[in-house]
């Protein structure tokens, strides 16, 4: 084996791109450090948040953008209209920005029935409705048929940040508190099974939500450092990330951590671990100490927080995530190297 | 044949998505109106503008998306990367916003060598620092291998609107005059013969470049009521757009249309009129009759509107679009049905 200039700086140039480039882990990235912050970073885009955050005069903006590659389109709790929605609202609601419109772009394949590009629209405009944004502009390209039928959707989102909204990893402190607003897994479980390629059945929904009121709730309830949506990579990946980004170690508490029975059946039937599972309608926030409990107690009065809890610390250095068993060991949690579903969102 | 109900009500629910529904003709604006607006229209995107004004309070902002899915990737005179750039900072100058940021989302067929994505990302850099924005999000999906190689592009841009910026179709009126900045159809001609498929070789050139600062002159040099950058469907699309937004009718003159010569041979070889071939560098603008000569030579002091000439005027009701040819007829330029290239952008 010979090492190549590039495999020993640890570049990714002479590789292809494959399924974990696009799954949240380690692969995407290093894609996005070494290709893209080095071709067209800004001080925005480095900070890798799910919306960037722009000071403009009189105002502070919010704009998040994702491409919804998600199949099948239509699956049990939601579908790619859904989908893009609640994520790109989601991705605003996270840096504390209250959601105001959104674009809607489609690249549709020849062959797709007019009648399922309806229905995806028809989602789109009933969950803008429920989330209180509107749609202001679109765009709309038609690529070949091919083996992959059906659409991909972007939107991108502009949020504003009222003035007193300040939230970052570097506003973590040791001893400050992890919050997590319910069950894990729902969203890759609902997808695994929908594509009823593994024989069985189950009852399991995508937990597929918008979360601005959620997170408005708990703004208002306790003090919060920094948020996340636990989606790809699902919960292990988001608080990796949140490690890395402050310096810190986050332990988490094996039996605190909410995962539905239905969920545990599709993780061991098809060998995943509920912990990389994605979620689309979960928030993961680290919150001062002090405001935990009054915040957990706040999200419990609502539907879509009824099974909050505190499920972690944050420890002294160094950056990392741990996982104290229920039998009382602790093991570490990596961020995956690649995708354990591909396109779940 | 049998007249089904959705043949009688013109409805296109029961059909299939083909090219044309992509190519910016009279198919795409059905889909539009009778699916997208119907599920999500908002006031905004009613007007169907090339990018959104927001009223805000103390700033007006535009919002404008585009999708990428142009083949080859790379091509004479651009990339996927700078034209992904180019043609969102355009749509935003379009409404008169100074360009700000953009978002980019990428959607990546697996196979694709890193590579290529840096080249292209490389692309976006370069064009974005040429153009004075910056890229504040992102995001990264991948798909599996097929047919069709490479990437999409998304890009998702915000400008800030001037205080005294005021634009759109409800100002057009009788007598004004039609400019338009440079030759017509370079970019579909380019991106024909980047194909290879002719068996010919051409030194046409795609006109892929950024307007923001062309507009900047031109909005100061004149009156603008509206203008656009004549894209997929060409010049002939653009001013039917104009005129059915106005309610009123357009004359352009064909002795007075730029047209490259390497343009004229590749339209007449491949049977493409240029009138419908997309330009990804050209604005076409109404302004006011005594304002025209004063901005044409403003635009004509800059490289970028060199060619630059008064092409038409706005004549009486009824709306539609006539060309005075050279031989002295009168004959009208109807909104194309589907494409004449697919995927040029």
């Amino acid at each position: 084996m010979r090492s190549t200039q590039s495999d020993v700086s640890g570049g990714i140039r002479d590789e292809q791109i494959v399924a974990g480039h696009g799954a949240g882990g380690r692969k995407m990235h290093r894609l996005i450090g070494e290709v893209f912050l080095r071709q067209f970073g800004s001080a925005e885009l480095r900070r890798l948040e799910d919306a960037a955050v722009l000071a403009g005069p009189g105002c502070r903006l919010a704009l998040s953008t994702d491409s919804y590659v998600v199949r099948p389109l239509f699956f049990p709790g939601g579908d790619i209209g859904k989908l893009a929605v609640c994520g790109t609202v989601n991705d605003l609601a996270m840096v504390g920005a209250v959601p105001d419109c959104l674009s809607v772009a489609m690249v549709i394949r020849e062959g797709t029935a007019v009648e399922v590009v309806g229905r995806v629209a028809r989602s789109i405009g009933r969950t803008c409705r429920s989330a209180g944004v509107r749609v202001v502009t679109g765009d709309t390209k038609v690529i070949e048929r091919g083996e992959d039928e059906g659409l991909y959707v972007n939107t991108t989102g502009v949020g504003r940040v009222a003035p007193g909204v300040r939230l970052g990893a570097e506003r973590i402190r040791r001893g400050d508190a992890v919050v997590l607003s319910g069950g894990i897994g729902e969203h890759e479980a609902a997808i695994a099974v929908a594509r009823g390629l593994y024989g069985f059945r189950s009852r399991v929904k995508s937990d597929c939500a918008c979360l601005h009121r959620l997170v408005a709730t708990m703004l208002r309830a306790g003090e919060i450092r920094m948020m996340r949506d636990p989606t790809r990579g699902g919960l292990a990946t988001t608080l990796n990330e949140m490690a890395d980004a402050s310096g810190f170690g986050i332990t988490v508490f094996e039996d605190r951590l909410p995962v539905r029975r239905e969920v545990r059946g599709v993780a061991s039937l098809l060998g995943l671990d509920p912990l990389y599972m994605a979620n689309e309608g979960k928030v993961v926030a680290v919150c001062s100490r002090t405001s935990a409990a009054r915040m957990v107690r706040a999200m419990r009065r609502r539907a879509d927080g009824r099974h909050s809890a505190v499920i972690g610390t944050v420890s002294g250095r160094p950056a990392g995530v741990w996982i104290r068993t229920a039998a009382g060991g602790l093991r570490r949690l990596m961020m995956h190297e690649g995708a354990q579903l591909p396109r779940i969102c």
